[in-house]
């Protein structure tokens, strides 16, 4: 009998070799054949689909695709064309689904529709082999290995590399990333290993024990990580945790927030750290309790969890790693089993 | 002294007249002639902005966009283009922005910025004078007048309906509406008044006057509804409220629902609504207390807000309408102040 949590924590504890793996070898090769086959046809937008953690994934990878490649993005909802029957005419488009497992009918469904219209498509998954897989045109395969726990860690981590390596390679044009770029990417392993030797989230998970419920926050790049910290709190420790842009809360949300909730604020050290320092200071206002997470060290926080200072784009690969370890460490202080969550299914069955 | 609540009340009343006076006069010349200019330029692709409640309407005609008339839609991050820069070619795209106040600056920014890469622009907002409005090629005002309380709600339903009004014109060619999609929309006002004299939701309000938070649910056309009523529990009642499309809530936040916590689930009279039947029945089996809102009469459910059939497309502009109600009689119920919650500014500033 294992011990309760040890195949999340596992997982979570392969994340660096998962982005090392990445780098080299086929699967660095598969990517770089993808995004040159990408630049090649120069799509006018991409289309991302993705349901839970791999939506978050695939809200980062809109931010790079507009700020990095200057193409317009966007996430599509799924239901559009699998239960309204949409056909939106998709020939300009490129088209990626990402997916831990690739058997998700829905985003499957999609794929096959936007390949008929026309669209590149692409499979982002673990599962190279998968449905999602096989409809699409081009597929990347994120090659996290078999995943322990229920809930999503080393598989979301590894999807924020392979579409990270994907885009800055179709920025090359033939898929080959600039040295300066390589070099900046091939720290990330290292990093990650520091971040994750840290002690602070257990410590941060004693005193959250008892909280009844959470906030967390973001802006830009760490949006993804807010809305990923939430879901992972709530898949393992049943935890009603509540994901705003630093921008939305500072409109009705904030005045939901009190000293009895605990607000988890990503800020980095570029401009979507930047735009944040004004949501911290709002919320000190509303004497909300608020622990930062990133590489900016803001005046007034109740605590930090530190990440080492890294471009605003690849801080979502480090960010999440404590945040990740918080909600396995909070699951098991409140008596749960993070890997094994109640009411979780690793793959998505809905149409 | 005003009792409270009184602005929220007649702004909640005033809905079926927003609609109806949509339909005629200078208001829906307005939005023919936009209709007719967007159909001319016939976009490849359309990208809506918005933040809030308005985002949720944004949400609304995305759906209405990719269905209706077959161009791929998206909801764009305003962060990409305000904090980090990012200029995307948006020369094939459609670029609508969403406003009650068209004073948002990182929305004007947007829109800006989409102009002056040759996209056509489109600012649907309450006050024609806004910057939004001066910064778009093309505006549509949604003829609301002025909102008493500081939550939105009839600018939220005047937004629905000036985007539906738009996306059939736009469908139509020349902005005209065919006889039967006209009649069909013109019912739209008197269903209302029925709903809005329906006494369901002060009755559920009371039940749920100790409720510690509560989870909301919708799929395709009604998740915006879904969306919307979540943030306004949280800005009138200070009422955590998740709000989960159904095919996410079957994943792991399936696993947070227990007896304690009420879920309102949107559940129209098509596809949308047939979706969530599953979703309904596994909330069941968690024992989950499930209050259905709209055209379907889900067996199992522990109560209904009902509301008449209309195709899903219209549904959206008549189920929020016992939500809104809702959600102002729990706010009045547990002692707050509805029509000025703490920290809820009318005007985002956020850049």
């Amino acid at each position: 009998m294992t011990q309760r949590g040890q195949g999340m924590a596992a997982d979570i504890a392969e994340q660096p070799a998962g982005y090392a793996r990445l780098l080299e070898g086929a699967p660095a090769a598969a990517i770089t054949a993808a995004a040159a086959a990408v630049a090649e046809r120069r799509p006018r937008h991409v289309m991302f689909v993705g349901r839970g953690t791999s939506d978050h994934a695939a809200l980062y990878a809109a931010y790079l695709t507009e700020i990095r490649l200057g193409i317009p993005a966007g996430l599509a909802s799924p239901s559009a064309i699998t239960l309204y029957g949409a056909r939106p005419d998709l020939s300009d488009a490129l088209v990626i689904g990402v997916s831990q497992s690739g058997g998700s009918p829905d985003l499957t469904g999609v794929l096959s529709v936007a390949r008929e219209s026309g669209a590149l498509t692409l499979a982002v998954t673990n599962n190279p082999g998968s449905p999602l897989a096989e409809a699409a045109e081009l597929s990347v395969d994120v090659a996290a290995g078999h995943e322990r726990a229920v809930a999503a860690t080393k598989t979301y981590t590894a999807e924020l590399m392979a579409l990270l390596l994907l885009i800055e390679g179709i920025r090359a044009g033939d898929g080959v990333l600039p040295a300066d770029e390589r070099a900046a990417i091939e720290k990330l392993p290292q990093l990650a290993e520091e971040v994750l030797a840290d002690g602070g989230a257990e410590e941060l998970a004693r005193r959250y024990r008892f909280a009844s419920r959470m906030v967390t926050t973001g802006r830009g790049y760490a949006y993804p990580t807010a809305r990923e910290t939430a879901l992972k709190l709530m898949e393992t420790s049943y935890l009603p945790a509540l994901a705003f842009s630093g921008a939305d809360l500072l409109h009705g949300p904030l005045a939901m927030t009190d000293p009895d909730v605990p607000v988890l604020a990503v800020v980095g050290s570029g401009p979507g750290g930047q735009a944040m320092t004004e949501v911290v200071n709002r919320l000190g206002e509303r004497r909300a309790e608020v622990v930062t997470v990133g590489a900016a060290d803001v005046p007034g926080a109740a605590g930090r969890l530190a990440v080492p200072s890294v471009d605003e784009r690849y801080a979502p690969l480090l960010d999440i790693l404590p945040l990740q370890k918080l909600a396995l460490a909070l699951a098991l202080a409140r008596g749960e089993d993070p890997d094994a969550p109640r009411g979780l299914k690793k793959v998505t069955t809905t149409l």
